[in-house]
């Protein structure tokens, strides 16, 4: 807007950032095309159809409450929160780029979900009776777990896409998580419960290499933009404890009924509140007067899930769950370089590798070759995503519009654009006054 | 306050909003009101009472999971959320009405459950052997759907009503609402799993009729005050997501043990997601720089799971669920008229009768005819409902401290107090300067 | 920072607040000291333990959903939620104190949960056979529940210490509230399910007590910061509601299996809508134009929810329930003082003994013992500590610091900190033309 005048170069080299048509476009084709492919191929399983009355008497089951649902509804809704108030509001930080942090987040969850049935569906709950994928809550959490990939994604190049561009890394993310996550789990017979390394390698690596192909070099130009301030990070400390508190319904979504689904969430529970203590000591101990930064606290305490994601179901034992917290936290304090966006989860990953070696188990081989599948479709994928994204057609921000919410949205005028000297001590004299003064400077000359 | 100030016949105008005395009496007669009916009417049912021991064996239940109480209680805590949570804050989006927003609709949905409680157990839950009502957890839920309604009409009024007035307007539409509901499902025999007629169509021409009723043509005097800011938007998508999210539990809650449920939950899980992909779409369409519009983002993203709610538990199919969220998205999109508190939830109802038709079932006409009722109710009952808060008794905001929470509100001094002139125009002079002009001035003459 | 500039008695008199090797070492320390104490001690109960397998079939237990996970989880995350984001948010309503508030909330339950887990553990769960403690998702619930006393007692010192202190308070208050516990429980057998005198009273007492032997006469110093600001109140809100909400679940999660939880849901549900009714009506009554004050609304809200928590699981009937929520919004809402940081819940708490006596049980008198251990403990133990905490060793800020994220935080710079004109352009005066006009100013003299 104003940013224009008197800057004609900068102007000139302005992008086209009208998405008027574009993102219309891609959504209703999009939806459209979900809805012909769910006609197709999707239908309710055993579980979830009107069936289920006869399946229960086939069965033998005893009780309405032995239904899968009941196993599994609750941690379902857990995860859910985390998909779109968790990760929505962790990347609300920015001073101006909240609207775009929560509602990019659920366009591009919203759609993910939907893409994600079907392709986790073929790989996964087809019913080669009739050719047909069958759904029930399982599949509700497995596709908001592959979204989890896409919003980690999302993370590493926040504020700087437009939502046609997302919504493009989120068609391909869910399509290479799909297939990595069928040589994972179904090939190498890798075990990944919460999903370490199927989502959060993948999700990281895929976010990284994309905005490595994407690099800005002029980036400066919104650095002003490229902060947080106060309540921005208030809003993000929501989105960093929903994501800390429901990460044992994350980890034990989907693990095995009865022992399996309690021992995950308390080796979850424990690594965490681990996490938090490594976390806040070295925040601290970063900074010459041992004040803590929120960067640390809104993202390294979330790695003690992340990393005991893979073995949440194994006997870990609750010390060794403490101990994968306890390195978590100093590692991702570390390796988090600097503030910026891209400082989203990304580091939070790569030493689930390590700590499967500490469980005794033959697992250790394949779970290393997932790790390796997962780097390899998260970088390959990342980078092929990263070129097509560099067409000039998807309507994204120049490097002097970065994280600013007024590209894609229309923002309220604010009580807070007024000069801080005013809005701290109240005294103000208003507009009259303000008119006077040029009186006043006019009858001065 | 200050706004009195050589505006003498504006002030003459005022109204007294003292309600010192009012509110109190009110709230202390109405609770102690429902002691005494609650002491002579409401019971535990055989599932919460001690009973419960020699009822499981009478039954022959193998075991205390098949207590209702867990097959609903994960689904009520999230209904308790989307009243509380998800309509407070859904509500403050206006600059300067969290407080009202949040804290009124706390108010009136407490005194809503309880009058609920009672005005529903007298047409559902009355045990004719001894004339009490007995309650378990299903008379929670069912009471908190209740007071869904009167949330959705306190959209419409939003800040331009006093807390008494809310209070008789709750008192009001839970006694309509639990006739309308005992019509529909008890008499009519439609299905209503979601409340999709019973809840929402009922709410919204109720609150519709009662915003008509009170009508103010000068409502332009508080203009000011009538729209959003930056934080106050995101505050409203808390509100949003808590109600996105946890709305197949809305669905599901008291839908039948077992795959009824199962599917509720699915259907409305897809429906949501469908609606999020048109209405970004519509909103694009709708600017002419395709830029996004918080209001489409924070109200008609959840016409999906209201549309698909009567029919949720049928075997709706998920490509049947995605098709009603995805007109949803669009009509909705196009009915909200402009940027207005009565933006709210409104227009998001009126095509559950058409998607009906498409459920194959014989139900349809009754769908109807239950369709019928609920406007009947709304329509009717909002109109006597606003004749009532018409009397010039209930301390109601005159029109130029509409939106204001100063009215009812002990408000904080803030950062952001500064004099609204010059909130919105941005040329302010600072403090320093001001002095020295003004000695300037002196100096001048 | 600048306060120094002209100050330097101040300036001298001021403490040092560099935590960066106090914090950091005590993190570590304790950390590991719970690995060694969790590896020494701690393992999974039969529940979680792979033998749960055989436990099943020894115990002819028909189904996995028998699990103790399957009654408790879904409440036990509820309770996770009260205790990060619950406690966490209604402390932000401070104008300058959010990181603190949530941000140490988060650091002292984190460890808090890790040392009640040992200390309650060895109390409750110790398997004699083999000397371990056996932990299951009941376990994880009480760790919840002891924390809730340490951050009940965070309120009543909050902007006044480090998080050191606040660390060893919390070590501390576990372990005094685990031995003051098992006499209440296991020695007296007193009922205590939702932990209103064994959590509440206890912590409202110890936190009280510190902050008594802390006192700081010359605390005005900082009395700028020691207010909300409109945002802030918001911020708070979410607090609230969280709390409000999930308070069945907070005393129905360690309830008896059945009717037993299903009961204390509804008690508690019933208390707390009783209660928000009577706290509106005093706090209207209070001011002399009837206005509501958001202190009022933000905390004796929850007074119901803690009051019924003693006999939430009792034959209370529902207008019981109601009766004790009417008179504690009464109660709590008179004493709370005045607009301090000590506000928070801590006046919520005596009113319990009375209200026990109306339940017909020979337990009255056990209660009442129940409840002077819990006075005993907290207020013995808070003296003890405040007087641990004088020592000038912990790095708590001077009065003048009070109540200032600054001082442990890095606090980013704001809007509201940073002239408009570079944050935002505005069109506000720039910077330059106050130049100009400085300019002018000299042009004319």
């Amino acid at each position: 807007m104003g940013n224009c005048m008197g800057f004609s170069d900068v102007c000139n080299r302005q992008k086209n950032t009208n998405i008027r048509w574009r993102l219309p476009a891609v959504c209703f084709v999009w939806q459209l095309s979900m809805i012909v492919l769910f006609g197709v191929f999707v239908r309710y399983n055993e579980e979830s159809d009107t069936h289920w009355v006869d399946y229960r008497k086939e069965k033998n089951i005893t009780s309405d409450i032995e239904n899968d649902f009941y196993f599994r509804y609750p941690s379902f809704q857990d995860v859910h929160v985390m998909i779109f108030v968790g990760f929505g509001f962790l990347m609300t930080f920015l001073k101006r780029y909240s609207f775009g942090a929560v509602g990019f987040n659920f366009l591009i969850a919203a759609f993910g979900i939907q893409w994600a049935l079907l392709m986790q569906g073929w790989f996964h709950s087809l019913d080669y009776t009739d050719g047909k994928i069958k759904i029930g809550i399982e599949n509700l959490i497995n596709a908001d777990f592959c979204v989890a990939g896409c919003l980690i994604a999302y993370g590493a190049v926040l504020g700087k896409v437009s939502p046609v561009q997302l919504l493009v890394m989120t068609l391909f993310g869910v399509t290479l998580f799909a297939v990595e996550e069928y040589i994972i789990l179904n090939v190498l017979h890798a075990k990944d419960a919460g999903g370490s390394m199927v989502i959060h390698t993948f999700g990281a690596y895929y976010g990284l290499s994309i905005s490595w192909v994407l690099y800005r070099p002029d980036l400066d130009k919104s650095k002003h933009l490229n902060g947080s301030v106060y309540h921005s990070d208030v809003f993000a400390m929501i989105g960093t404890l929903f994501l800390w508190m429901f990460w044992p319904s994350f980890n034990s979504a989907i693990a095995d009924h009865g022992d399996g689904q309690h021992r995950a969430a308390i080796n979850t529970y424990l690594a965490l509140a681990s996490t938090v203590l490594t976390t806040v000591a070295m925040s601290s101990l970063f900074e010459k007067t041992g004040k803590l930064d929120m960067v640390h606290i809104q993202n390294s305490t979330l790695a003690g899930g992340v990393a005991v994601g893979t073995a949440a179901e194994f006997m870990l034992s609750p010390y060794g769950s403490l101990i994968v917290g306890f390195f978590c936290g100093i590692i991702s304090t570390m390796v988090i370089p600097d503030f910026s966006p891209s400082r989203l989860l990304e580091n939070t990953f790569d030493f689930t590798g390590p700590f499967n070696k500490r469980v005794p188990t033959i697992q250790g081989g394949y779970q290393a070759a997932g790790l390796c599948v997962a780097l390899c479709f998260g970088i390959g994928g990342g980078i092929f995503v990263g070129l097509v994204l560099k067409l000039p057609i998807w309507g994204d921000p120049a490097d002097e519009n970065c994280f600013d919410d007024e590209i894609y949205w229309e923002v309220p005028e604010d009580e807070e654009s007024v000069p801080p000297v005013l809005a701290y001590n109240n005294h103000v004299i208003p507009n009259k006054n303000a008119d006077m003064r040029e009186t006043n400077f006019v009858e001065q000359s």
